[in-house]
């Protein structure tokens, strides 16, 4: 994991409140780097419309496949995001700037006051110019890096995709370099007041797990071991359902 | 749960690709509040910057506490978004379109090829102008409303928010008027030749718990009965820690 970039937030990904709750340097860099291969979905923000009036501009934000390439040719590495050539979005995203979140859920903060109530949470915000990824060995590798991300491991059992198959999928690059990462952990933070008067406070820790391994009816066991290690670091246990 | 308002996506909430996965008509709408009524956290995007030059705007994503009145003022019921009045994004965000995304994955979808992985989810796309709420009654309604999306009936328990925390909390609320809800369930969907071809597919069922409850160490017990109930839906065992 590099940590030649140090996280260094631009005005457009600096918060403006809750600045405490931003990682920098290079420990962010590699906290940043954590959490993006660890959450399976990111949601994009693209600005769409306008064609006719720039008042009919909108976002349009939708959750997307990624990968993360931390040498990728982009200035800070390259985060990949996988989309279908028939998305409506794809045209008005290539060569704009979007904005690409992810947020992974760690517990509900619960105060003795509504005000103090909150998530505790992770949520890396990465805008910039997204680069339609056009080079053939590039896409490949953007290609495994996107089912790795899924499964760690998973591309390399799986055949090449099909000249078809390329021809119907669009990837977008989009530099880390003006990337920030927010955290919230730890309890409730209440009023002394309302820690006086005796109310009950704590916090609901939430993880995502794995449920049971479930081979598709055409299909046949094993499971595989990429698999099987995968479901086990979230949790899981596995049991073979031969179709 | 009010199917007062069926399901209608517009062009602009309507997906260009995948339509069999979108849900309409009452059913959708139904649906639609499910998902809004359990998933924690939404992701809005406004459109900032551009008050130099018009190129200079683009989107940004940010995670936020959310909630849902189906029977709010708005066309089709109010989806309300919290946010502290010192969020940078506000002021770009009142009186604009915003696009407000709520995700719930539900499992890896982990086919013989890359081309066909995939993810199980159900996805709400909500666009609508923001509109800021200002009457006392209505902020004081969505404020309890979005306590209890943290844990329903939680709000009842509490003491009313002071005049100093309603001045520093802002609350927008977008219609529910256009918007889609599109999912994904089910298997890999595989090449004829891949399957002939014998390997393995299957499905990772996903899905969020939570753990044990962790009482403030400036609280004691007993977890209020209302935060019992929801860790029990959320599948955990509640074991009280007195602090």
């Amino acid at each position: 994991m590099t940590t030649a970039h140090p996280l260094s937030p631009s005005p457009r990904t600096t918060a403006t409140r809750s600045r405490h709750r931003m990682q920098v340097g290079p420990e962010g860099r590699a906290a940043l780097l954590r959490l993006l291969a660890e959450a399976p979905v990111a949601h994009l923000g693209v600005v769409v419309g306008g064609e006719g009036e720039p008042s009919d501009q909108h976002p349009v934000v939708l959750p997307v496949a990624f990968a993360v390439d931390p040498e990728g040719p982009d200035a800070g590495g390259s985060l990949y995001v996988h989309a279908s050539v028939a998305a409506g979005w794809l045209g008005a995203a290539a060569g704009a700037t979007v904005c690409v979140t992810v947020t992974e859920l760690d517990g509900l903060v619960l105060a003795r006051s509504g005000f103090h109530h909150s998530v505790n949470y992770r949520c890396a915000v990465v805008i910039g110019t997204a680069r339609a990824v056009t080079r053939e060995a590039e896409r490949a590798h953007a290609l495994d890096l996107t089912v790795d991300h899924v499964v760690p491991g998973r591309a390399a059992t799986l055949r090449a995709p099909t000249r078809r198959e390329l021809a119907a999928t669009a990837l977008l690059a989009v530099p880390l370099a003006e990337a920030s990462l927010k955290t919230r952990t730890g309890g409730p933070v209440d009023e002394p007041e309302d820690v006086a008067a005796g109310g009950w406070a704590g916090t609901v820790p939430l993880r995502r797990v794995a449920g049971q391994v479930e081979t598709a009816p055409d299909a046949a066991g094993p499971v595989p071991d990429d698999v099987v290690a995968h479901v086990e670091r979230l949790g899981a246990r596995v049991a073979e359902q031969a179709g």
